[in-house]
């Protein structure tokens, strides 16, 4: 065999410590991802960065897909989470084209966690809005300033995807911290 | 690096000798393949079968995906193929959500093809139709009739995802037989 599968981590027991989280907004062109850690001061973000297939070695769906397999590999690899956390894909999406092109994208997202035993949390768009701002249809100007506030940063990560990915991780974050508490209650 | 890449084949070079072909009918609960072979009687289904992530082996997408995976190397390392053909997935599809879920294993099972280097061939529904009926809104009852004939079978094979698989892989052997008809013209 070409993958080397560890032992999940038990992916469907709850998070008893959710320590660090990879959040990542898959796409072909663009895949964002940011590696977010608790601190005493708040959640911090380690490391963050895009995987971008492009030139000679992504001419292919298939070379794009190996690239971002690859790469959200490496980042596993690299910093190892306690849960990969990324947006769900809808069923009610007004673009199906961008939304099927994007799950091959997931697909290859979700093997990698797989394959590195790293639990999977995937959460609506308008959970990821209500959790950070209070509101599932907060424009994105609200989202972008949650993202900041939650971070401690004075910008806001760029490429847009970075900041995606940063609020997908901050959710689960906020959502695993509420668990933990509703459970010592 | 969890994933041994080998060299792609010029995967966007016509292809000189199609040899066998994989064809692949990708679904999360049942991913159907067919390895079919050109011989001076037409082509022959050398393997078939689907791959059926079920169990405690099972419970999450990544799971399923990690299973879909490692299925299809299998498949690709005893039997390598020259094409892996597989159906587009539409944009003007009426169930967005089984597609998007489906986008999920395809994404995997075109990782696979690049992990070992093997073009990828997609196909309209309505174009493995045309090719195989004549009619690009042929009934499924014609479908299965020209399945049978075209590989010289009494029964279709079962399941329907190893016909559809089949199917995918007759379409492909048609068309790279007309495009070499077409070139040493």
């Amino acid at each position: 065999m070409a993958t080397t599968a560890r032992e999940p981590r038990a992916p469907h027991e709850p998070d008893p410590a959710p320590g660090r989280v990879v959040g990542i907004d898959p796409g072909l062109n663009v895949t964002g991802y940011a590696v977010v850690e608790p601190t005493a001061r708040g959640p911090y973000v380690v490391e963050a960065g895009v995987i971008r297939p492009r030139g000679d070695s992504a001419r292919t769906m298939g070379d794009r897909l190996h690239l971002i397999h690859q790469g959200i590999l490496e980042v596993l690899d690299a910093y190892p989470p306690s849960a990969l956390a990324l947006e769900q894909v809808h069923s009610h999406i007004s673009h199906p084209r961008t939304a099927i092109l994007m799950a091959h994208a997931r697909g290859v997202i979700v093997l990698a966690a797989a394959e590195r035993g790293v639990p999977v949390a995937g959460y609506a768009a308008s959970r990821i809005k209500k959790t950070l701002t209070g509101s599932g249809k907060a424009p994105k100007e609200q989202m972008q300033h949650a993202i900041r506030v939650e971070l401690g940063l004075d910008q806001l990560p760029e490429p847009h995807d970075v900041a995606d990915a940063c609020a997908v991780a901050l959710c689960h974050f906020q959502i695993a911290r509420n668990l933990r508490g509703l459970g010592g209650a």
